[in-house]
């Protein structure tokens, strides 16, 4: 069948979505024209207003509408403690989980030399300028606990040693209301050799 | 966290879409800033042209941006054939899957009486104005199996039959590549007491 183009176009606009394949992007395209155009339209403006006003965080490379987002122009926070994510979700996942108080830097990556992510694309370079200014005492590595995100966790605790900067790792083991028997290997053995005194 | 309003605004945003939550919303805001931007800003316009340009066929009721939809002005088809569905994607669905020729009617939803869909509102008034006209000879009803979908196949097929027009309703049955033993006991009792002679 010859299909609308104007709906052809939308459905292959909806698949540059994560997780949308072509009978998801079907059915999103017949629930927005159906069922909810306000929906549609608002969806419309605020993409557009986002790719428009949405930047980097010249400090710590997170997504912000202003120079320098609002988590880095906090006085009150702690300037002192770093934490490295790997995406802004991720300090979305922090700051609601914990009640870390210090401030971030956002790699938007990790280290993956295959994919032609090396220490500059995932602005390692602006770290270590921030690690020689000084003021930071301690990075808390909160990459993910994948080989890629090891690695870019071993790396940047080296560029700490190396500037006498305090790098420390956050805790991996079974998670919270995990029961021993289902969790995998590797993540179990991480738990018994990162064990503490009770 | 106090979120960006601009990402917490797209967030709420996406979540019109069916099947997104708040993770899945996330995820896509980070993609789409971070990696594809290009996607969104077009994912935004193709969006604000559809609810703008996309309206129903006043002859069938699917999705189109001219007054008459292609399928019901092409000279080509059958016109004595009118195939009922739900939706516009039931339309392509059985556009790609079958051969067949004649026209369609899209009911955009179902009789829902607890919903507030009665036969006025998924168009059923329009139907019997075409039936009264005397150009169709036989209505195909494809609705879903459903107990709503039945429904609404018998009381369009009661609506063929005052007009002495002829009603056929497409097979239920075990689908193609399945194994009995995994069907569930409706469609297994709806496929032997359906079956035809060979």
């Amino acid at each position: 069948m010859q299909a609308e183009p104007i709906l052809h176009d939308l459905m292959q606009a909806l698949r540059c979505l994560p997780g949308v394949g072509q009978k998801s992007a079907q059915r999103m395209v017949f629930h927005l024209l159906e069922r909810d155009r306000q929906g549609a339209f608002k969806l419309a403006q605020r993409l557009a207003e986002a790719v428009d006003k949405i930047g980097h965080c010249k400090t710590c490379q997170t997504l912000t509408s202003s120079e320098v987002c609002v988590l880095c122009s906090d006085e009150r926070r702690n300037h002192e403690l770093l934490c490295v994510v790997e995406t802004p979700t991720d300090v979305m996942a922090v700051e609601s989980a914990t009640s870390f108080k210090g401030v971030y830097f956002v790699l938007n990556g990790r280290l993956s030399p295959l994919d032609g992510l090396g220490p500059a694309e995932i602005g390692l370079d602006k770290l270590v300028d921030r690690l020689k200014i000084g003021e930071i005492k301690e990075i808390i590595l909160a990459t993910n606990p994948t080989v890629e995100g090891e690695a870019t966790a071993h790396y940047i605790s080296e560029m700490a040693k190396k500037h006498q900067v305090k790098a420390t790792r956050i805790a991996h083991g079974v998670p919270f209301g995990g029961e021993l028997e289902y969790i995998d290997s590797g993540t179990l053995s991480h738990a018994f050799s990162g064990r503490s005194e009770v």
